[in-house]
């Protein structure tokens, strides 16, 4: 799996100029799928552009967007569902800041949404951006097949829910009083942050009509990036800087929380994550030269944010 | 519009024995839709099933089941829709009672789930049953055809979302520190709850694959009594028994917010509840006896708990 610089360095300026296209693009469909309207809802349509608009690496779509053109699937209708999967990620934000749950005052660095506009607007911009997420998915713009669309709405709804990413969350409330052992620590991820970024991965191939059986290197890909990713998370917390995170940091240690680093130690945390990122990438050994943005985002997502 | 005594009993007999077994048929189903998973998700299940079992008079339901039986829609197909809508109004219910939004303690006879379990689980039990209900309606159960679960999951989609009853109750919030006239606040309660309630009766047609202009009637019939049954609560909350209504009363005079009896009196407010009920009765002129229990509905919507 050893890449030479010369593809490390490729790689880096592909993902550079894919990433920056992906925010630019999201923001301006954002833009045009929240326009403010002139009644008292206002104040829930200004907190949900505060949450989702100029923010965050864009993961997610940059996801949908790079397995989409594996399959050579229309720009417009990746960034639809990237609108949409990032819609349903920056709800779970709103809802995981709230002071009942994490309590964090700091978000993509500034304040949580509830610290800028109130509690109430926040859950409410949180709930509002769920609907919407499907909302966007089901409309014929996203893809003309019914079959896609449904497809894609049932997949983001189990990945959402109970089993997916919110359940991952109530299990990461109750590691706070539990002692999770490592299995354990894995499945609430695979949950909290994994399903969802699975979807990301699969919905490229769900837009091209790839069926279930041909997604399999994918899904494999999509699962070891999602704990590799979690695995980074858990190592910027312990050695991470709050500025360049935009969030606040070392709160698992302060709550005492079992985490990947805590159950494997700094150095075997880190060398897991560079494994699973090869290994990964050894699952997109099928695809030629038009895998090199999702081979690049592989390397990336252990090393956001250093 | 007058209807004789006979036909009036005869209404409440189909009424009665037609919500009977949607309440049975609806606690069997989410008592199948949700098992309670040996993992440190239990409360989170245990949350849900506590709020969406063996509570309410699943008036959602019960307009899916009698609208989708104008077309001979298979009952389970109804009931499965009628599960997805009233897991939306409970995840609503969890959501509205948070302490940060209404602040109330008691919800159909019992303590709220922020008071019986925390507000953290109270959140994701909201969030969990809103993405379940988007789940259940894209499952190839609800319908074998694309276009239909397509089209019922866009329009729960709206009808939960800004533009429906989240963005309701935003306004609500807003009431209670804004002078609200008669149609601001008329609008309010068609986004709060008349949204899902037309959701409930337009989605017997949606499976029916009654074409949107073959819906004119049902849809004037849903306006209608939605906007009764809105007018029907706030003469409760005036009037009401705390008991029978199974959650706190008289909120809305103490919190000075504008509702339709303080904007048109208790007579007039009355008055229109009953004209609304009648136009609604006849929109439904160009069906037969077959909308009968639609019809006894549209009564009871103004009666409940008195």
């Amino acid at each position: 799996m050893a890449s030479t610089n010369d593809e490390l360095a490729r790689g880096s300026d592909i993902l550079r100029s894919a990433q920056a296209e992906v925010m630019a693009d999201i923001d301006r469909l954002f833009d045009r799928l929240l326009p403010v309207p002139h009644d008292p809802r206002a104040p829930l349509y200004e907190a949900m552009r505060y949450a989702a608009i100029a923010g965050g690496k864009r993961l997610r779509p940059l996801l949908v967007c790079a397995a989409g053109n594996l399959f050579h699937v229309d720009r417009s209708a990746s960034l639809r569902v990237g609108a949409a999967v990032e819609a349903m990620h920056v709800y779970s934000l709103i809802h995981d800041d709230l002071p009942c749950m994490d309590d964090d005052d700091l978000r993509r660095g500034k304040p949580t949404v509830h610290k800028a506009f109130d509690e109430a607007t926040a859950v409410l911009a949180g709930d509002s951006l769920h609907a919407l997420a499907f909302e966007w998915l089901c409309d014929p713009a996203t893809s003309t097949d019914p079959f896609v669309r449904g497809e894609l709405c049932c997949e983001l709804a189990r990945a959402a829910g109970p089993a997916g990413m919110a359940g991952g969350q109530m299990m990461d409330l109750a590691a706070e009083t539990s002692n999770f052992d490592l299995p354990t620590v894995t499945r609430l991820q695979q949950l909290k942050t994994g399903a969802l970024i699975a979807f990301s991965v699969e919905a490229g191939a769900i837009l091209a009509r790839i069926p279930p059986e041909g997604r399999t290197a994918l899904r494999a890909y999509a699962r070891d990036i999602g704990l590799a990713f979690q695995i980074a998370d858990d190592i910027m917390d312990v050695e991470g800087d709050e500025a360049l995170a935009g969030k606040a940091l070392h709160k698992d240690a302060a709550a005492g929380k079992g985490t990947f680093v805590t159950l494997m130690g700094l150095e075997r945390a880190r060398e897991q994550a560079t494994a699973l990122v090869d290994q990964a990438i050894g699952h997109l050994a099928s695809f030629g030269d038009e895998a090199a943005l999702l081979r690049a985002i592989a390397r990336y997502v252990v090393e956001r944010d250093r």
